[in-house]
């Protein structure tokens, strides 16, 4: 079985963060292949951004040509999984609606803790339109850029520890994910500190992808994920047209 | 990895239907072991049967004295799940909201199909309580006791495979889930008559297990599905009175 | 008119506190019989007992054998409602439900006082259930056992009464609602100390089921709570079984 | 106990009729008092009549000046009644409200039965701002006019009939709630034809205000219905300006 | 094009202030017009008196004998928008509804400040029913009595400020309307203390006005809005009887 | 006043369609600018053509280098609106919440006839992010292509005046919406054939655009749609890319 997991930016040495990340927790006989946007821009902030990101990482997957049997798109709430959805035939999981759903698993609410305040109406929205925000008791931000996770690694520890304190004192969650692709691997740490099941989005989608895999399960194409119809689309593959 | 699949009746032919479908569904190092309830009714159709069951699937579990890493509660619609977690230390998966998940993971919206008209009140309350309902678009009846499913095949099949037609076709549903243990195996049969992804709940629920077993993430415990406090509990378990 | 009231745990001396606050809210014509469960938890305090509770109700109901006209379950967010209306033909009142919908009569949202913190989300999800969570501004805990209202009346008082001055003034509540039965009685001492009306779920119920008796109105058995159907249940009635 | 209950129309026959149902519901002990507004539209039917009727039922009642125990408004889907809790101490149960609430103590599900389809959408949203909609499986019309009630009472009763039968067989109400004032004791007929529980506003109203009495609870005055603050209210009572 | 914009209470300062904010926000060639019911409350501030209000705006509006091509109704959060729908055939913009429109396309959430706090009840329930309340962050009171802001408008702006302010930084609005047709004029004055689009719901309603008569539209007339049943209607015009 | 719209795909026609209706609706002062995007598909017809078509829009606009008061998108139930939102200073108009809104100031409940079957459930996903479906009554497709209502416009009426129609009388819509960008223009001959009042979204969104840049009011910057934050976006505007 292989996997693709497409980090949503251009800054690779995330896409090496959450591809050690997804094949520390994939079965051993699972191959996962980490896959970088060729444009677009080095973090993903923003509906400008994800937008762009989005496109990127569509354009990205469709140029890739060895067989594979599911994607992971590796954003935390970031626009694009129905049209990955729309182009292939294998299932396409992201990662903040499968940490979501494990989140569900485990306790009677959860809260999502990110990186900067302006995700936040974002991770919202792609939760809701999941159907998955009924039991989600908050969506705090960390205060921190995307970029500094890996730059200051304890500090983010420090802050994402303390928006989950509070998500569990305050907003009554039960469980805490991680809100960002980039906070891969930091889930034991978290929940060391909070007492609570901590669920990192990479971890969750390659379970989760594995599972509709081994079942023989993929994407209904009776409406909304239906194949495109065949028509003219002027500069596609975008990046057929950068060189 | 050793997987419990409680049956929630006391039909042992139907323990063997679920735990068939569970093991074909499980990777090949996961060991299922069925269990079959002490007492209660011979099939669960309705609110006073589903809370003795309930009681007899926790009293059935905790009997269970060697080591396991995961329970599926293999009842559709019924009630029990947040005692199990209460319960137990290892994470507890309910088909219902199995189902559920993987169907969301696959189209926009899914239907269940289940046995009796009764039922269906039962199975919108337990998805409206796990925060599952919003992308359901109908639970459907086939019209047909538990039982007779494993009586009638052929006869449970067209019956099925008409209700989701119609829930494709009418109710806009893109992906229909199987809504009783029993119909465990059904899965591709309707697939095949329908063209949307089929879910079965026992399928979907070994998948899910597996993956939080892998994860190595369990119930929370810091509020709702908290251990229960010690205290003087007259008649349990139950079946230790029987004898 | 006859009016049975089932405690839902195991300590008589709190089926005497509900069942004195009853009979002191009845209309004098009405006679009310307190029961309590043969088996099940010393208090319910969580989904593990609640479900035992519900089940230990149930039996014990159905061996009662005198004429009856209505059945309160006196336990405040407790499973099994639905149960006793499949098995019974007389109306079936749970306090839970009876006090939200007097104390949506009273004022726009209404506030929930109960024991433990870990009632809360049992209690928000049978409001839910119900359908009468809309206006509910708040379900708060006052940080106490059960068993302790018993023992420290006082004590108890008081935190009720710091909950639910927070209820009213942050929660913005304006009636406020005594979330476990075993508060029966002190509505009037919580009233005058927080200025709002203060519901009380026994006697909620009981005016709403002479009521019901009066307009000569009972379960509908058309679908949700229609009887069970004829079929083998092992071990039922349970207490049969201990002798 | 005397209740006061206020036809919301000018026609001096129908709140005969409701006065009839109202006291043939209520305990011998309490007398029921029925009003008639002094201005207002013959029947009432839409918004502007209702907005005029819950003007002229606050004026009706402000000079009622004996003393009295409760307030029921007796029309079906109107505007008012948070006008009547500012004006008074005593409770007001409005019968639409009252209905819901009665038909969610005996069954999961309910639909009302109106008269004229424009009466739809009113009543729709006095049950959602009323937060007793959830469990309401649709509002049908039966195509008659108010006082066509009075004039031809075997039409309108196969008329409500029908849609009685619908919305159990289709929209899956298990109770049916008579949406009319005017509808006031056709309950038992509707009963016999259908085989759900059917509930009058009008008797509803009745027990509920009765119980809200015995338990000495009235309208809380903190927030949404305290008092009106002292001001120059220009022709008000409007009657006293009409001499 | 001429528009009417209602008071609705009977302060005509306050009736000179609003048709000052309507005539700066109008395209040159709108005249604004503006007018003060007969009768009704001083303030409005509460259910019965905009009940009252509603009635007497409706009355000020029929007798009104110019042509006319849109009404506005200059009362935040009050009754009786759908009543002038029904009886008129040119477009009815209400305040409270039209600033909400226009501050959710400025910004992803908006707030509400409003003058008393037993206004904010009303104002939820109005946009709840409107179907405008999912992005409504708060509804906040700067606990000052309508004409107060007349009085003393520095300490009113400095009283709106704080609660906006509050608004943006703890329920995270993104957007704020100004709660009370008393209110225009203050927008800059908040919008330069905040730092977020101020909406004042006079100037959003006049813009809306305007737009729909130049896109010759008005209201439906299909079912809920139709125009009132020809019967006897006891009273109507409130106005001619008082003289 | 300068308002640019942007059509979604890169059918030229269709952008004259639109313009000409854009500039028919505007009030004469108003310039009205027509913009196509550079590359992406000819219609727009599901979720991977809305991501690029998104992109596109956002690319065109922003090598624009004339100053102009308002953007339209004008593509119906697509991606994009909060993207132009964080790029741009001035008010951004989406055609399908522009629709809703006029659509709610005109009738209780409202529904979109739209082209092909897939697009429904991208439009509702839309309404729902913008917070307003709660009263649109339905989403419905005339079963066309985009492109095929420029080739056939008269068989293109009758489809959609055959589901307009159905959207009155089942679905209970009391305004009808036109559900494309390309179908500009045909609001009066909808209208006529249904009774009810119908919203076009370009001339809605050109009225609303209209009364924004009047008030002086444009997106809030506080969070969701902040500019974004200075960083390496590589391959942006992509139209550069392309030469």
């Amino acid at each position: 079985m292989r996997i693709l997991i497409a980090n949503v930016n251009t800054t690779s040495s995330m896409t090496e963060t959450i591809h050690a990340q997804a094949a520390a927790c994939a079965t051993p006989s699972v191959e996962i292949v980490g896959l970088t946007p060729s444009f677009g821009p080095e973090s993903v902030e923003g509906n400008f951004e994800s937008y762009l990101a989005a496109v990127a990482v569509m354009d990205r997957i469709v140029r890739y040509d060895e067989p594979y049997d599911a994607v992971i798109q590796a954003g935390y709430g970031e626009h694009g999984r129905e049209g990955l959805q729309e182009l292939l035939d294998v299932p396409v999981v992201d990662i903040t609606e499968a940490a979501a759903q494990v989140a569900m698993l485990l306790g009677r609410t959860y809260s999502v803790v990110t990186t900067l305040d302006r995700a936040v109406p974002q991770i919202q929205d792609r939760l809701r339109l999941a159907g998955l925000n009924e039991r989600c008791a908050s969506v705090r931000a960390a205060g921190l850029p995307v970029l500094e996770l890996e730059a200051d690694p304890a500090r983010a520890v420090d802050a994402i520890v303390e928006e989950a304190r509070l998500a569990v004192a305050e907003d009554r969650a039960e469980v805490v994910c991680l809100g960002c692709g980039g906070m891969a691997g930091l889930d034991r740490k978290i929940g060391d500190a909070t007492g609570v099941p901590v669920v990192d989005g990479v971890a969750a989608a390659v379970a989760l992808a594995e599972g509709l895999v081994r079942l023989g399960l993929t994407t209904s194409k009776v409406r909304s994920y239906a194949q495109p119809r065949p028509k003219t689309v002027t500069g596609w593959p975008i990046t057929s047209r950068f060189r």
